[in-house]
């Protein structure tokens, strides 16, 4: 059994609809509160269940308003404190900072840690371990990332350089970090995996939650005294009028240029590996790998919805549908079939990056009702 | 303006699903009910209006007893004498039998004319002026076949080898048929192609109904024994009573080995040459040739169905679906999705004749809900 850890406050920023993943993910029903792997538990649950044991149950969730009715209902014992709405999207910088401004109010010695709702990650119990690890080096006064040993050289992330290990005790794995670095392109890439030195960013972090706002108020004054001004008001008669003021003229910036980099270029920054598997469910090759492919079938097609009924004959791939109506395939190789009652999608999974495309052009075309 | 012709009496056989055409065909939708070149017109329909001009409005039409009620519903002007109901399916010899059989009982100067019910045939005229040259032909006493001259070395027809001009006035283009030949191979076909003297074999001819019953006398004399006594009976009181005792006993054969070929091989066959064309719809591949591409697209993807809206990028292929979903396609090369409410078809162009194989596994694994 986890032991929960002191002074320890997880917090998930639940944001993003996850278009690479349309017509399955909508903007009514974003990435994380959907199954995608057929465990019964959407993304937001399983990440939530990791989490709680590390902190005695207490997770706080960072999502938009619109979403609080299903997020209340995929975790029915979240305490209302600890579920902060945003009023509109401010990108990661705006919800962490305010996370870590009333965790900091709550707790003066709170150790925050920041974990995206729509990953997928086993064993709980290596995470669990990692993060442990990862809190005690932040104990140390830094911000520690937890970077992913890369297993391809994927042009989608973000990269972390490590350097020396930082030596200590009770973070025997933690090594400094030397930067951040941009999503490179495919040469770079295979150079930062084949050097060794080089870990995915996948945006999980733990630190003291001084420290960050420290770094967010050197670096964004503005957004800072406006998360403050809104902290301040929480809890009190006089929230609802100061959030609807201050929040819709916050700054829009990432967390990662906003705290990550500059923290970093000051020494601050410190990065434990991950012992776990990882994936950011970021298209659907991706449904495609978490999903067994059905093993009575004698093709290759993995199939993600209840009582769905696929013939597959010399075809390989992945068909989600949540319609319950029989899918044929036939003589298609590497196909992605998405079923939903109002919209289908066809493409295949060395084209699932540009599901992305298709939802912006159905935005131009003003066929908003399917997304 | 057509005239019609003396002593002409066309019928329509209209039987089989066209099960390469599945999940769009049913057992209870076929093929010959669908619109398919979104006319707005079933193949059936169309086949009856392309006749009734040449026969003073009056078609006959023989069929599944099943399918009476859409028939009727789609020929509101087909007369109850018209329309010859089958209470199980006994392969072409026993429909055409039939029908000539009723139709010589109406006139005993009857030329008859078989035409498939789920052919597209364009232009109209064409088609009926090769129809009148072919009644001509048979009126000296041949069963006549209209043939198509083939567009390429397809091996899924039978081919007619014709020889010398017949030398008639009334019907210049008719030539004698030394034999009717199978399906050939791909290298066999490319000869009959280059060769000249082969046409394909659409099953459509005109002919005596008398010579007609002749040669399925003497070839088949049971099936026309049988045959006989349903017509004698056939508007009397006894009607049901013989059909329901003597049909489902009747050999089930195909008009070719009954008669076509035999009536090849005495001499009596003539063939006048399409001026038409012609396709029988036999799968998905033909549904992209017969419908416009959307010339509002960017991509080649050809689009069947009512209020369908289709995205599609860097994609071609044929969408048919009458559901009103979005169809989303994305970086798919000569794809076929067939979209219904209860069954979803996603295949290529190429692999399109395999939709049959697909059915045929469907029954053997009891999903009969859906054919």
């Amino acid at each position: 059994m986890t032991t929960p850890i002191e002074h320890f406050h997880p917090f998930v920023p639940a944001g993003g609809v996850g278009s690479r993943l349309w017509p399955l993910s909508r903007a009514d029903a974003p990435k994380f509160l959907l199954d995608l792997t057929g465990s019964g538990s959407s993304l937001l649950r399983a990440t939530y269940d990791r989490l709680a044991p590390l902190s005695g149950g207490r997770v706080m969730v960072v999502t938009g308003r619109t979403h609080a009715p299903a997020v209340s209902a995929q975790l029915p014992e979240l305490a209302a404190a600890d579920l902060v709405l945003e009023p509109s999207p401010k990108d990661s910088a705006a919800a962490i900072g305010l996370a870590c401004m009333l965790l900091l109010r709550r707790d003066p010695e709170a150790i925050v840690g920041s974990f995206a709702a729509d990953h997928v990650i086993q064993p709980a119990a290596a995470f669990q371990e990692v993060v442990r690890e990862a809190v005690a080096a932040a104990a140390s006064g830094r911000i520690v990332t937890i970077g992913i040993p890369p297993t391809s050289p994927a042009t989608g992330f973000g990269y972390i350089r490590a350097g020396a290990p930082l030596g200590l005790e009770a973070a025997p794995h933690a090594l400094q970090v030397e930067e951040f670095v941009e999503k490179p392109d495919e040469e770079t890439a295979r150079a930062y995996v084949a050097g060794g030195d080089y870990t995915w960013n996948a945006g999980m972090f733990v630190a003291p939650a001084a420290l960050l706002l420290a770094h967010l108020r050197r670096s964004e004054p503005e957004l800072h005294a406006g998360l403050a001004e809104i902290a301040d008001a929480w809890g009190t008669l006089a929230q609802d009028e100061v959030v609807d003021r201050v929040w819709p003229g916050l700054p829009k910036t990432a967390i990662d240029y906003a705290v990550a980099e500059p923290a970093a270029a000051a020494g601050d920054v410190a990065m434990v590996p991950a012992t776990f598997t990882w994936d950011d469910v970021g298209d659907f090759a991706a449904i495609h790998r978490l999903n067994r492919v059905d093993p009575a079938g004698d093709s290759d097609v993995a199939v993600l919805g209840e009582n769905t009924r696929v013939l597959a004959d010399a075809s390989s791939g992945v068909v989600v549908s949540d319609t319950g109506r029989l899918v044929a395939l036939i003589g298609v190789e590497d196909i992605v079939v998405v079923d939903t009652p109002d919209a289908l999608l066809v493409t295949t999974r060395e084209h699932a990056q540009r599901v992305k495309d298709a939802v912006n052009s159905l935005k131009r075309s003003g066929d908003t009702d399917v997304l």
